[in-house]
């Protein structure tokens, strides 16, 4: 696998995400790291829609999120994302929205395996651990 | 101020909120706390138009979120609100999402008082402070 | 059935759905007028999760909206429902979003009755029609 | 200006777009049309943000939106983007969603002209206009 390390995915600001003080509203930051971890397995050659066929799916169990500025419309956005732990049936994930040189945001979200038919928590399959790849934190 | 403690606000689950799980996609749930909080504080005595034409605004800066269970559509949810921490500029706000008696979701965040004009941090208005009132935290 | 007409459902703008105009981004119309459909089935003795349950859904084959004014963060909201037409597996509704008296928009969607299983149109069940009770226009 | 007749924006569905149906829900069609429109006018020259500096804004006074079949997560999307009339304030676009050579819904919307500091019509200023370029309906 060739994945660049970090990866990284470019983020294009939606007007309807901008609220009336100028700035992304903080829920769409949850719908970009989702984006980008999803391109992350993607671009490692495990789409989303074939895990699904598959029987596998992740659920979200944890996140936590620290903005340091705000994100405008029409600014240039991209998220970093790297795996910084896996578990048996969890993963660690952290992502970085920088718009050019400048940080905006960093996120950790801890991802469990759970089979698409139920909600218990499952063993990570082969597919999926191969698509992740290396463990390679961004950040301590 | 009469406001019970803790401060309970009810859901609808909204049907575009539900992903091809069957259940509440993740980034909704901040859409949920954040209108708990606006409630809070117009319980309060502090409707949110009012704080903005005031000049005074709230930009998160920090949220945690975990996850115990699902959220499915039709089921029953309520989100509880407590104020951990008052500080100088900032408010720590805790959120519990109940659905009927199983506990879906906890969630802290942290608000930081700006000014609408600007994004500079100011100190938290008495307004604002008199809508919050005591603190009460739903945890340790 | 005794659900008023027209049927009446109050709308709570959040903060989210306004833009940096400063007013509520249009296709959050659609959201607000899916939530009041739900809430005139469910008025009417159909929640929407029984009607999933029996098999049956609906999908949306047509919109239109006309939008006379703005609305507002924290500006009150009303959706007005009334069913225009019942074919044989269509349903035309007519949808008045009203701010306090003024009339912000209107809109008329056609739903096709699906089975949940595929996607074929099939005739409205009996428990649809009774939800639905009688053809009641809100205007020409 | 090169931009190609009709103009084309690709589309990647969101995981939380598409609701428990398992196809994309309704409102974020508007998302798309939204997205396109603006990319439509930044390729002719005229960044959404640069318009919002100039004074000026675009507000949606009408859409008609005609679903043919489903969106689904991880379907290959694109809009087509034609301009079907220009009037004194007002300008009529039609959209096409095509998945693959599989035509999944047509719209038409109308756009105002608006000062950013107030919502009056407002003729359309040039910038606007060369950036529309020539009237290229999609269909009669």
């Amino acid at each position: 696998m060739v994945r660049p390390v970090p990866f990284r995915f470019p983020v294009e600001v939606r007007y309807l995400e901008v609220d009336r003080q100028g700035v992304v509203f903080n829920m769409w930051y949850l719908a970009y790291f989702d984006d980008a971890w999803t391109a992350f397995l993607g671009e490692g050659g495990l789409p989303y829609p074939s895990m699904l066929r598959d029987g596998h799916d992740l659920r979200l169990v944890h996140s936590e999120i620290d903005w340091l500025g705000p994100l405008g419309f029409g600014e240039p956005a991209e998220v970093r994302v790297g795996v910084a732990r896996i578990g048996v049936s969890s993963i660690t994930v952290q992502f970085e929205l920088w718009s050019a040189d400048r940080l905006v945001a960093t996120a950790t979200t801890v991802y469990v395996v759970v089979e698409v038919a139920g909600s218990v928590a499952s063993p990570i399959p082969e597919t999926l651990r191969g698509a992740i790849g290396d463990v390679a934190p961004l950040r301590a």
